[in-house]
């Protein structure tokens, strides 16, 4: 891993101070979700949804599933399934509405659904913006960067397990580097790599090494199963979601987008498609193991008519995530969404922009899961040391909003204006004295000190000063204990693993 | 003023396809405002304001309106009025719930109030980040081409009238140059300047001058009273307010706020706290002027406990702003807040989170005057011709997003579904080709290329983009007509004015 340089002087010293933050507790929402549909609309879209897998359709390129398909009464035609909406439903009634997740960390827990949001970093960048800002391949060193990020930082609940793709390793077990420091570096619950049936098995062997028994009434590794709208499942994504949900862990079923590329021109008519094809994957994980812990997804941008290029932070993406929340409340299912998504090429306004156009849309929407939610930039292609720890700080702010207006010290404080009266200042009261560490949010990743100030402190922008505190993380990272044995048969199974798919390792 | 230069090749030639753009209606919103207090929080809200007002009290330190509260049996000691919630609440039941506005451009009228949200920049900045991102004191050039901008720019039904402060022109009589420029680059509805009885007058006599008959039906220009937090308000803007009033121009009512200096530290506190004060001016221009159009205004940050600054972006802002539309919406007046807002030194990442967060919190709150949303810099000292330029595109996207999900295409995209079925791709159907256009949001001054375009293209950030734009919208820029003899009339008027504030101007 290449050295981390720190900052001196006070800018540095003032990051120290808060450089060790308590984790953020998972977000207990407040405040209602927003509804951009009324019942009428919810209604058609759903019923849209029933009339397509009825009569459209939807592949599932997977003999296995086929089969299952087959003896459930479906309509099987070559890999076309038609599925009823009785049929789909009843299988869709049998998905928990909530359920546990639990990483190695004691106090890594949180029950997935209902009021509760969570926090997760992005996944899969070929390249990095790194710690200079300069774009180059991603590296191990860098998934061992982003694995320490993710535990340091106080806003993650998950790790992204697969935040970022190791080019200098080989493909055929990349999985295992990714899902060993994932694991040794943090302790908090992540997501597995499912892109084969091999694949998955090992990533379940090795959280079994690691979590144990919690496995059997928890989930602490979960699958990220991408459809391939519109409207087919592949065999690939089915035979990892099969590994996980015999293991009793969670799969999340998300459809991959491209509006108006993979979906009619029409945001009403690109939701019902989405919803389609989410429910044809919820409904077949019960049809296979009923009961099996899933999450409601969709990856939804929308894309430029001139470059075809995935675009975020739209308003259509929001009138789409925001419709999403109320259809999977409707069935009473986890689910997720994407936070802090950017296009931009630099961790620049647009990246500002799009991020918190997301991040609280997300929240707003009433999401479980707020994936991606730090690091993402080009559209995913890309992840950014600089904007992971922006990112990171948005999230904490965005916690306390969905925190909504508490009353609880409404009389007291009310008192303080008895006190001061008009024209005078709270700075000296005992009430401002007592709440005020409380009462207010108080970043530190932004700038809120005068332009002077600003300047004879180096003129930073939020990208410099962020890759400045990233360092500083790193340098201080404190990896979590894990007991010897642990960590010895953790990296034993990799080697062998390792030595069984690539021979000529040694 | 300075000249502008153009960005050449490809770049540019894209942004000139699009460079005139129809202005924006005005937004209908059709989403719900989002509330984050249930009725029994804002029933104690809102009598805990009463409560204030009446025990407390507030300051008037301004005879005349001293005299006027005496009138109508407030209980007036000193400057102090305590004013029972009966006479309070008859006097703002008296605000129109919605008023007339009119710029002097045909197709610039609107109703403020109810589902309609306007635009409106920035307003009072006196330093300016250049065309060439450097930093330095506004001048009258800068007054000029922020008018023009505001006139080019889609985004806009009102312009900031005082958008920028021009140090080089004497405090003296600056005002008419500020309000000529915006008369004659515009024909937008504007803010005067209301900071004394004269400016005031001057305001209103150049805005009869332009809009003539206009003004004895519709609102063409505004005032903006700024309260003094804690519950104070000044002389001169109750003068200017009813010069204003006077005249059946309507009056923004805006507590300035910076909760936990000038409030307790604590947020359904400072939501009462500001409600008291902007109820107070409200019920204050009924009794002065039963009817005049008012608007609920709040201007609320939260402040740094570090360095004392202002902060934009933070969860509480966003829970206060939407606090209050709530409470404007019982109390059946038009409100404004603040949206774009930043405390950024550079037009950085930092801009664009905390400009995007002010923003959509506006937009879900439903609020009618989105003030100071393009521009806004360093809490207000700076106005930014980059991101005056990519807040205008913002504006516009959500604009968008308030418009919600339509249902009118609905049953036609879907016969696409039918027609493209699985593992198909919409680009050539029909549905598509005739509504892409459309369908989804097209921005173009965010970048959505590839790296590798973007490097090609000379790696330009936002921040670059969105200056070479405002370059070429001011080299095209064509002022709205206005005839010789108003314009000639409008500069005597100027002219005369001049010299007798400053006998020495020739």
């Amino acid at each position: 891993m290449s050295r981390v340089k720190t900052r001196s002087g006070r800018a540095a010293r003032m990051q120290r101070q808060t450089a060790a933050q308590p984790r953020l507790a998972p977000v207990q929402r407040k405040l209602q979700p927003l509804d951009v549909l009324d019942q009428d609309a919810i209604d058609r879209i759903h019923a849209a949804s029933m009339a397509i897998l009825e009569d459209v359709g939807i592949e599932f390129r997977d003999p296995v599933a086929l089969a299952h398909w087959q003896q459930a009464g479906a309509d099987v035609t070559d890999s076309r399934v038609r599925i009823d909406r009785g049929l789909l439903m009843e299988l869709v009634a049998k998905a928990p509405s909530e359920f546990q997740v639990q990483g190695r960390g004691a106090t890594t827990g949180f029950t997935m659904g209902g009021t509760t949001s969570v926090f997760c970093p992005m996944k899969g960048a070929p390249f990095t913006r790194d710690l200079d800002g300069k774009r180059r391949s991603t590296t191990e060193a860098d998934v061992i960067n982003f694995a320490r990020l993710t535990q340091a930082c106080p806003s993650f609940h998950m790790a992204g397990g697969f935040t970022c793709e190791p080019m200098d390793l080989p493909v055929a077990h990349r999985h295992l580097a990714m899902m060993r420091h994932h694991m040794v570096e943090t302790e908090l619950p992540l997501f597995g790599i499912g892109t084969s049936r091999e694949r998955a098995q090992d990533c379940i062997d090795m959280a079994r090494i690691v979590a144990g028994d919690v496995m059997d009434h928890a989930t602490t590794i979960f699958m990220h199963a991408s459809g391939n709208s519109p409207l087919v499942w592949d065999e690939a994504m089915l035979d990892g979601a099969r590994v996980f949900a015999d293991a009793g862990q969670a799969v999340l079923c998300s459809p991959f987008v491209l509006a108006a590329a993979n979906t009619p021109a029409d945001v009403a008519a690109t939701i019902a498609q989405v919803n389609a094809e989410a429910l044809a994957a919820i409904a077949y994980l019960q049809l296979y193991r009923p009961g099996t812990p899933v999450i409601y997804g969709q990856y939804t941008v929308s894309i430029s008519m001139q470059t075809g290029a995935p675009m975020a932070g739209t308003p259509e993406v929001a009138l789409i995530t925001t419709a999403i929340g109320q259809l999977a409340r409707r069935y009473g299912v986890p689910w997720r969404t994407s936070a802090n998504h950017a296009s931009s090429k630099s961790f620049d306004a647009q990246s500002g922009y799009e991020g918190a156009t997301t991040l609280m849309t997300a929240l707003n929407a009433g999401a479980n899961l707020m994936l991606h939610s730090a690091g993402w930039d080009e559209g995913g292609l890309a992840i950014c040391y600089g904007k992971f720890i922006a990112d990171d700080e948005q999230n904490q702010m965005m916690a306390r909003y969905a925190g909504g207006i508490s009353l609880d010290r409404f009389e007291d404080a009310l008192q303080a204006v008895r006190r001061i009266g008009p024209a005078g200042h709270y700075l000296g009261d005992s009430f401002t004295l007592q709440h005020f560490r409380s009462a207010f949010a108080m970043p530190e990743r932004m700038d809120f000190s005068s332009f002077e100030q600003w300047s004879s402190n180096g003129s930073h922008d939020m990208a410099a000063r962020c890759r400045a505190k990233a360092r500083l993380l790193l340098e201080e990272f404190q990896p979590p204990p894990m007991d010897s044995a642990t960590r010895e048969e953790l990296d034993a199974f990799v080697a062998r693993r390792k030595s069984e798919i690539d021979p000529t390792f040694s």
